[in-house]
Parts: C-alpha cells; structure tokens; sequence
C-alpha cells in the first residue's frame, strides 16, 4: 500500500484548532495509507489523542503556538513570526526529503501567499495563484482563478494562471484539454477591459492552452469552459456574488416554507444546499509553488478537513479527485 | 391632470417593433394622462393602430427604419446614421420646448452612450453611467453603477457615478441619504484594487455623499446599501453573475420538480420567478444625462415596456417608483 504524507496546521481556523485536530483524526482513521505531521499546541494534541483514539505512530507533532491574524500585515507577519505555525508548515512541507503530497491551512490569505513565495518557490519563480474549483450548470467542475490572491494583475499573469489552472484541471480531474477561457463583459473578443484585451491575443497565441474565448459572468459556472480566468478582484466578485446569491435564495424557500406552512419546501432546500456546498469541496488551491497548498475555509468544520486531506491524496496518487458521474449520483 | 410626454424607440428591441408598439399601446391606455412619441417605422405604426385601439389624439409619430446594431461601432453608426430610429428619438427627446419626461430605447448600449454624449450631454459634460436598480435581500432595492457603460474607469469617473446614483435613489426611491458603498474584495479600507483604493478616500471626504465604506461580492445586493459604486466591468460582472445564478437554481427546481414528480416545488419556482424577475423592473437606467434614458432589455416583452413608462412618469411626477411597503406586498 502506498503511503501518504500530509502537513495540517492546526491553528488559524475561526473555529479554534479542535475542529480542525477533530479533521484530522477523522482522515487518519479512514485512510490507513495516511500520515499526518500536525503543525500546532502539542498539549492540546496530547490532552485529546486519546479522546480522538489518535494512532499516533502516524502522527508527527511540531509544537507551536502562534498565528498570523488576518489584521496583521502578511509580509511582516512571515519575516518577524519564525514560530508561527503557518510559517513551521510551510518550512515542513517544503523538505524535498519527506516528499510531503501537500499542506492544508485555514491561515490568512494573504499570509499563505508571503509564506509561499518565501519558502515554497519553484524553479520559474511563478507567481502563485489561488483557484477555487467550483461545481458548474452542466454537472462538472470548472477552475476559478484567480480568486483573491493577486488583486491587480498583468497580462503576464494571467497567461500563468491559464497555464495552472489547466495543469490543474488535467492532473486533479482528469480532462485531457481543458478549455480556458477569460472573463469578461461580452462574449466577443473586441469585449472587455484593457487587461482582457491586452490577454486576449497572449492565449490565443499560446498552442498549450486550449483557449476557447471569453465567456460572461451569467455563463461563467455554466460550464461552458474547464477553467476561468481573471485578475483576483473580479474573480473575487463571481466568487462572492454566486455564493450570496445561492445562500440568499436558499434563506428565501425556508422562509416562505415557515410562512406558508410548507415543509416539504424543505426538501427543495436539502437539495440546494447539497449541489450549491461549495465548503464540502475544500477551500481555494493555490498554485504556482513547489507543493500544493490547500486554503480551507475559516470556518470549515472537520468533514471539510477530512475532505481535503483526501484531495491532497487523490492529488498525490494521480487519482480523480470526482469523476463527472460521481458528481451525478451524488446528486441524484 | 397633469400630462406627460415620453419618446419610446420602436427599433432596436430583439422581439421587434411590434412588441415594443404593443407595450406603448397598453401604456397608453392604462395612463389618459400620457402622450408617447413613437419613432419607427410609421407604416407599421398606421397598420396596427386600430387593432391596438390606439388612441392617436395622444401619439405622435416620427418615421424611421434604420438602426444602429450591436455588431457596429457605436460611434461611426451615431455619426453616419443621422436617420437610424436612436438618434431621431434622442434629438427629439432633447427638445427642451417638448419637456419630455423621458426616453425608452432597447438599442444597443454603446450606441446609447455615445448618442447620450453628443445629443443629451447635460452643462458638465457628465460621462453617463448605466444603473441597474436591483432587489436587495433586505426588501428595498440597491442601485448598482455602473453596469457596464464605462469599462475601464478611473477614480472620478467613480465619485461622479456615486452621486448620480445617490441622486437617482433620492429622487426615485425617496430614501433621504442614500447609503453608497464601493464594491470590493473585502470590509476593511484597506481591501481594493488600485482604482478602488484610490477612490476610497475621494468618497469618504465629500460630505454630500453618505459613504458607508467597502461592500463585498457577497454582499452587494444584501441591503447594506443604497447604492453601490464599481468600474462597468465589475458592475457587470455583479449583474450576470447573479442573474446568472438566480437563473441556475430556478432550473434546477424545474428539473427537480419534474424528476421527483413533485409538482408542487413549482410553487417555489413561481415564488422565485417573482423575486427575482429583474426584467420586470425595466432595464438599465442611463444617468448624467439631460434627460432620463430608459435602456429595456433587447429581450422586454411589452409588460417591460409597460413599467418602464410607468417608472419614466414616476420620476417626472416626483412620485416614488416602488415603497419597501408596496415591494414587501407584492412578495406575500
């Protein structure tokens, strides 16, 4: 059996480091092939092993006790926090000799992105790059990137992130060509701002990239394209948006269900939130460093952390995270 | 009885002329106080007028059967096409001896832009902006500009879309000091891209506007605003991505309702449908202009048309478009 080797810190989570110890052990019973280097409180760790029936001779602990808060300056948070358990992972995980598959963090965004750059690297020096992989209208799963990690970007940029979110898409889902496309304000290549125009012809060009057009914000989950492209601030609005509108429109049926007396409305609900969960697909990926580093949510719960630390394994052993018929039974 | 007088633009809509004429025809009927010029083709006009009933005492026609498409440059079909349907109605709308109320037009937005610049451009020489005035989850509504107008824009053109909205909100909704939030990638000052940053303290420093701060993707249509300020690309972005969801989720209770054999989810459907029916509240609305220009969908059915006249007389008479009062009834 091939083994697996995984970073988890334990702190940064709005829902304390118990939830996210809680992940953890959840994870190390289900997969006996997984091991788990714990980045966080030791005492905490060791007042719960035996609560949590920890097997612990698959378990590595690195103490530590501070965090970089989402208040603090991310760059001066990495340079003056050498303890903080963000920075210890990030340092773990980056030892080539341990041939970790990938770390997972609730940390500050922001914080990820400095620490990457400063300890996860690779040779081209990429500019990382946070997608996040999003369940679209025609059953699959398109990439969004970028979400937030670079806010103002270069045509440059984009060009890299087209590249990884591809790479993504054919090494994590397993589509031979995945179709990119840019977003914009209307479908026709004469469409957008100056930073789309300037990217437009840059992916065209480009012969390993399966560049398709671009597509519109109305289609841009519609799963006309495998992977989206835009600058961090409009892929932070779509990211956003659809995600306020989903959780509006699922508050509106409970509502009408409670004022009208209707609780098999309810089932409607059940089955929105079952196809609208971004949360239990994990939390943005980012890209462009040495290793894979998965941003779970700040509020994630300990199926979240369980479900991530199985994409960091399917990653690893060249698996399909989800296939398109997995998606479609687990909807039916 | 007061009298008002609208120019409403009979080409231009992707149903026809015929749909266009038959929501002027109701107008009309519905509103013995409202007089419409009508500019298109006037044989078309003269065919149908005694199967709508028209009242031709209060219709005034001005012939034309060119337009300007959306596969032209907006610019060039303005200039060259003195007698396309657009820029009759705008010439005549822009006649201050007339005291039109208003324009409706399901034209092409660049055309619109730039028909706005050279007939109907106000004393400052205001670039207009496009606002779309949205249901909020808070059961009022929130002025979104711009939508998609000005696609690149810089931090003035964003402080001048700020008031213009602010204006509008005042004088068509009646909500005192309007709350005007910009869009952006996070709560906090400091969170933007360079254009909003840079517009950031410009809105806070001018005390004519009541600037409550930053507003994300997640919140844009939540109620915590009165009007929320972004670039055109942003601002449609927000627009179809939203809608774009809306339309996503009420389909998939279609297919649901269908699939489970649960025909009474169509309740919920129809409750949606309801909600969310932007169209329902006329297209976008252009600002910074001498006179209101109402741009309907290319897809308005005449009940589109209908309320757009409704909302034109409505803002010329002072009178509020929709109370929170008359909103909350028309969702119970």
């Amino acid at each position: 059996m091939e083994q697996y080797k995984i970073v988890i810190d334990l702190l940064g989570s709005d829902k304390g480091p118990e939830t996210v110890l809680l992940g953890a052990s959840l994870a190390i019973k289900e997969h006996p092939e997984l091991f788990i280097t714990l980045v966080g409180p030791e005492a905490l760790i060791l007042e719960k092993k035996d609560e949590l029936s920890l097997d612990m001779s698959r378990i590595k602990i690195i103490n530590a006790s501070e965090t970089i808060t989402n208040y603090e300056n991310p760059y001066t948070g990495i340079m003056n926090k050498p303890q903080a358990s963000l920075v210890l992972a990030m340092k773990e995980v980056g030892k080539e000799e341990e041939n970790y598959a990938g770390m997972i963090t609730a940390g500050s965004s922001g914080a990820i992105l400095m620490g990457s750059f400063r300890f996860l690297s690779d040779e081209n020096k990429t500019r990382p790059c946070m997608a996040a992989v999003l369940p679209n209208g025609a059953g699959s799963f398109t990439c969004l990137v970028d979400t937030g990690a670079t806010i103002d970007c270069t045509s440059g940029q984009l060009h890299a992130f087209a590249k990884l979110g591809s790479d993504l898409m054919k090494k994590m889902y397993h589509i031979d060509n995945p179709r990119v496309a840019l977003l914009s304000n209307g479908a026709e290549p004469t469409k957008g701002n100056h930073l789309v125009k300037e990217t437009f012809p840059i992916l065209s060009e480009d012969k390993e990239i399966n560049f398709v057009g671009n597509v519109e914000g109305n289609n841009a989950l519609s799963g006309d394209c495998d992977v989206l492209v835009c600058d961090g601030f409009a892929g932070n609005q779509i990211l956003k948006s659809t995600e306020g509108m989903a959780k509006r429109i699922i508050t509106d049926i409970v509502v009408l269900s409670k004022k009208k007396n209707r609780p098999e409305f309810m089932e409607v609900v059940q089955y929105l939130m079952k196809t609208y969960d971004i949360s239990a697909l994990g939390g943005g990926i980012l890209l462009g460093t040495r290793k894979i580093i998965i941003k779970a949510r700040g509020n994630s719960d300990e199926r979240a952390i369980l479900n991530i630390s199985k994409m960091l394994m399917n990653h690893a052993s060249g698996e399909a995270v989800f296939s398109n018929k997995e998606r479609q039974e687990a909807l039916n």
